[in-house]
């Protein structure tokens, strides 16, 4: 019997790495998808890179799309500063509708693929701040693409799962650890150098490195001075 | 006051085309948004420059997104071939969830642009074959959208508008020249050559051939031989 193909969102950080190695446990061939969207840690998309490869997906495809031509986002756009220190609300490292643009894309290779899964490391909990982020967003974007397809109207939809949606940063840090996923190949820095080193100041560090404290998992991240 | 700004998702075919002169006899500030998405006929991308420019629009942004990448369609894909004379079911020229990743794309754009509508030439009448023509997948999209964005959030959501969906392509360009659309700059044909010339024999030529007859309107599109 054939493996079910699944289609895996990879950013190269953090949530996106541990979804990849669930996926991967779970014993699904994994095709994984990433975006060079204009995002200025273009370090987090070598990482994608090399996690792909030492997890030996089966294809590993990254899709040129410049959201920063739209600008709006302090990922995308220069003349918007990333922030330090925490934020309150929706915050300005949010790029307007990327989970869509995304889980669009990724709709579309997995129709051509057949492919009947997409994983995506989406997490509410420690993001609170980002709308695409809610399962009551990935409901809804569930609905449409049963819609929107092919395969949806042929009864056969492709299943959007996100194994990370209600986990803590600390519990996702456990379970990729005890999957043993390489935490040292990720980037999650908003703000990290070309060689991939962290600011250890941004929210994104702020709640990684909390996490690995609280999960009791020794921090493999490298930090710049 | 300022004028209601409007995202138009434009192809440079005859429905894209009404749509937006739909949009600015509403008096809407017009932004125009085209995809270099892979597609074959690429003369239908300098089609909707012209039609652009002519129409005054505040900006047209094109986007390239590489579809083709991912094969699967007739319109991207140099393996299978556009197909000539009528079709039944969903068509080889069904590009994958290709309405999802425009409409995902514009809504990016709309959050920045602080734009609350976006207009979409979509038909459920004469492309009855595409999924993501029908207006409950169109319903589906509206009811995502405003669970994805930080407009939604704030309760200023973008709004989908469909003006042509339930239009027969008869109607549609009887709506159309009423408002002076020139449909000569308009290109239409799958398989169309590089100077904008149509096949005249793909679903979609024989699709708008019989309604310019039907609609009584004289027909500009050049044929090739």
């Amino acid at each position: 019997m054939s493996k079910k193909k699944a289609i895996i969102l990879l950013s190269g950080g953090l949530d996106s790495t541990t979804c990849l190695a669930i996926a991967q446990s779970e014993n699904y061939d994994c095709y994984a998808l990433s975006f060079r969207y204009g995002q200025k840690h273009s370090s987090e998309l070598e990482a994608a890179q090399r996690i792909a490869k030492n997890a030996k997906v089966k294809l590993h495809k990254i899709i040129d799309l410049n959201l920063g031509s739209f600008g709006g986002s302090a990922l995308t756009d220069d003349s918007i500063e990333v922030p330090k220190g925490g934020t309150e609300g929706i915050p300005v490292t949010y790029v307007p509708a990327r989970n869509t643009v995304f889980l669009s894309i990724a709709l579309a290779w997995a129709e051509v693929l057949e492919a009947d899964f997409i994983f995506a490391g989406v997490n509410a909990v420690d993001y609170s701040g980002y709308p695409d982020c809610r399962p009551e967003y990935i409901d809804a974007f569930q609905k449409m693409a049963d819609l929107a397809t092919k395969a949806g109207i042929e009864g056969r939809g492709v299943k959007l799962i996100t194994p990370l949606i209600d986990l803590t940063k600390v519990e996702i840090i456990q379970r990729g650890h005890s999957l043993g996923v390489d935490y040292s190949q990720t980037v999650s820095c908003y703000d990290a150098d070309v060689d991939g080193k962290a600011c250890g100041e941004c929210d994104s560090c702020l709640i990684r490195k909390n996490a690995f404290e609280s999960a009791q998992v020794s921090d493999p991240t490298i930090y710049h001075s």
